[in-house]
């Protein structure tokens, strides 16, 4: 089994000079570029892309089996629509892109290329919504929103073309709304689970939550800089925005209410970033065979007089697996296997198969898992079984260790220097908190971190003054640097 | 089998008023809903989203299979790199929309909003094309272009967020270019096949080719109303462009040259307005089975006294087939079985099966297909081999269908007199032309169709002199109002 010293040994420069590391590895195995001379903006390369899709594909499906129905909306929204709701236009006015329309007067006017599309979806919610008969509404689709960030901006991390998935849905309750926010976490959850990717689930506070919102619930994510990285969040709206945009509905008894509404965002290229860092070591991508462009890599090793027979014996191999997983023959003959071999694991590639003249005599093959690096022979009659099994116990082992290593990231501290040295020491730290505006802002003043938020999944008591103050506590919260 | 008679008797409206018939279709059958404020972005409800999703698959997994990889490319470009190909531009700027972003000087600029997307990947080929070993380079994405059209926008058709895939090639000579030419239009022929779609395949004239191209060849599918829908078009772009973003390779022999270029564009909302309208009728969508959202409905026929043994056949009849195709069981007790088979008529639902009191005793179902109306009787036992056929039969009757009417609306004018009659009377015209652009514009002036081409899949020799000039005709071209 792998401990945490085997992964720390292989990951030296993903722990120590994280951005150094990423950016090689984005580029070099074709995750993106980031040349394009507009900030911000990224081109999305083959395994980039791919990836995104594949994560795009898994989401969706687990959306549409739990009703969500793919609608899609315009970019663009009017300055109109775009003020309707107060606090909402407070939190985003700031940065968005915007497309002064000339022409005839008519058609003079300013439009809002989404930060996110409630201004854009909610208009229509009050057109299709009418009675109980309507409700629950659940829509979603994956787009890309525009943010016009005045912060440095980071590949996958922190861009101004976001890809993600949103959902958007209308109850007739609040308890159903609130069923809505476990449905909704429940699936992030598992996707999330099955690429191995864990997270800390973290109410927000108050003055961190989304725009509109009556709350915020957020998925972070570690990273190996310490910083954390939300890849997803899930907001209870309540009735503010069926409020703004006037969507009522004819309730059973005949009278007439709000809707009460959730939305929730899904980030693709966070997610990506999320399985490069907390996946990946020194020598390169280690990918969940789910998202995987190639599943697994045949390497014949040829020696002189007997290239015919390894050749035969790695296309049998081929033949026998190809319909089940992604797999390439790599049979090119002016690369070496070492550099070969280098090459895949740079990819990412979850299984490569060597085949020589030995494999050949015995019937068998020898195979190398990314995760561990681990070398395993295994019969050719057993292939197809000692794969399946493989398969499933690199994501097992690559959600394990991600798992262990938050749980090594977590700290607690009791004062301000215990927290502030947590801080620096690339962790995320636990601290008791009284829930005032002031201790939060002293708190992210001195330790240099912010309130993320307290656990929505499990209960967690004070059982110590606010950190900041050294009054009574009200909540245990989790600080971090944050993209 | 059904003749062009009966199609018309179902279709009057829809030949006969068109646009009234394709708006109501558009909110009734939840493809698209046109009330979002800003002129030219629609929303795409569930079916619409849906069967676009689907075409998409369709096309990307042919795309993917013949080498083309995904990739995602930024919504903007610069002004700079947008002026770079002189032509391009020259078509392109008149309909763009800008955004202008403020802030430090450092980042005051304008930001050029993609109508198509070479001026933002072609600086990144430059960036990646080294050498021959690099050629063929073959990318596409799916995405939306945006075109401030100054035209009347028409939902589908005409608007002003286009959703297409877009692809981008690059190669070693002239001969490879063209060979990408016929790959190209053999995969869009091949989608449009499956989908029953029926279309000419003409080479546009050298004044309605693409902005920058050497040559365009367009997929036009015919349309109720006379005017032809361009839904594809592929255009060899020759060296035009990697001249103007100076895009070179190391050839095998050493010396360096320009690559050789090809894009090609699948438009998604005009294969869908083909879909509704070449297949549609009075009572609604006829979907072709593998875009269906739900490609069987079942309808319970209750009658007093037998309804929980029609349920439970109707449930068994379900079990059976709903893994093998998209079922909707309705049983729905505030609804007539009228109002359902009206409803899913509507929705286009390939195919209906109704059991009562009569089908559970005798063992059978009652079929009903939607392209023809025909009522089939089938034992419970042969349910799947029949639904098989079905599906296939369904989709090669709307396949011929569509076809033979688009050879009944291609009609010969020798004059100009016959061509403007035949316009009006809602037909594609067939020409003879001599080449020149004098003759063109009278045509058009005259016809009040355009010039859409000649045809690139069969030599038409022309056996007339020139309609407009009477001097020696060079081609025979098709001439239609457009849309």
């Amino acid at each position: 089994m792998t401990s945490e010293k085997q992964q720390s040994a292989s990951c030296l420069k993903k722990f120590t000079n994280f951005t150094v590391w990423f950016d090689e590895i984005l580029l070099n195995a074709k995750i993106v570029d980031n040349r394009f001379p507009v900030k911000g903006f990224l081109v999305y390369l083959e395994n980039g892309a791919y990836i995104m899709d594949k994560i795009r594909k898994m989401l969706e499906e687990k959306l549409e089996k739990t009703g969500h129905k793919l609608m899609l909306f315009p970019l663009v929204t009017t300055d109109e629509l775009f003020a309707k709701e107060a606090e909402h236009i407070k939190g985003f006015s700031g940065e968005v892109f915007k497309i002064e329309l000339k022409g005839d007067k008519e058609s003079q006017r300013t439009l809002i290329i989404r930060p996110t599309s409630e201004t854009i979806i909610y208009p229509m919610f009050k057109l299709w919504i009418r009675s109980h008969a309507d409700l629950p509404l659940k829509v979603h689709q994956s787009v890309n929103v525009y943010r016009y960030e005045t912060k440095a901006t980071r590949p996958l991390y922190r861009v101004r073309e976001i890809p993600w998935n949103e959902a958007h849905t209308a109850h007739e309750s609040p308890t159903d709304a609130e069923r809505q926010v476990r449905e909704a976490i429940e699936i992030y959850s598992q996707v999330l689970k099955e690429l191995g990717i864990s997270f800390l689930l973290l109410k927000r506070p108050d003055f961190d939550k989304f725009a509109g919102a009556v709350y915020s619930i957020a998925f972070d994510a570690w990273n190996p800089d310490g910083r954390v990285n939300q890849v997803a969040t899930v907001h209870n709206l309540g009735r503010n925005f069926a409020k703004a945009y006037d969507i009522t509905f004819e309730k059973k008894d005949g009278s007439r209410g709000y809707v009460y509404q959730l939305c929730y965002g899904f980030g693709y290229s966070r997610v990506l970033a999320a399985i490069i860092s907390q996946h990946g070591d020194d020598r390169g991508l280690v990918l969940p065979p789910a998202v995987a462009p190639t599943q697994i890599v045949i390497i014949p090793i040829l020696f002189k007089g007997q290239e015919k027979e390894v050749m035969k014996y790695a296309e049998e191999i081929y033949r026998e697996v190809k319909d089940r997983w992604r797999t390439v023959l790599d049979d090119r003959e002016d690369v070496t296997p070492g550099e070969k071999f280098y090459h895949w694991e740079l990819m990412g590639t979850p299984i490569r198969i060597e085949v020589g003249p030995k494999e050949v005599i015995e019937g068998t093959v020898t195979l190398t898992r990314r995760d561990t690096l681990e070398r395993i022979q295994c019969s050719k009659d057993k292939l197809i079984d000692k794969i399946t099994f493989l398969m499933d116990d690199i994501l097992r082992n690559l959600r394990e260790r991600s798992e262990r290593m938050l749980h090594k990231l977590i700290v607690d501290a009791r004062s301000m220097e215990e927290a502030t040295k947590a801080v620096d020491d690339k962790n995320i730290v636990r601290v008791a908190w009284c829930g005032s505006l002031e201790c939060a802002q002293k708190i992210r003043e001195n330790v240099g971190g912010e309130i993320r938020g307290e656990r929505y999944d499990i209960a967690e008591r004070p059982d110590r003054p606010c950190i900041a103050c050294g009054k009574e506590a009200r909540t245990i919260v989790y600080v971090a640097r944050a993209y």
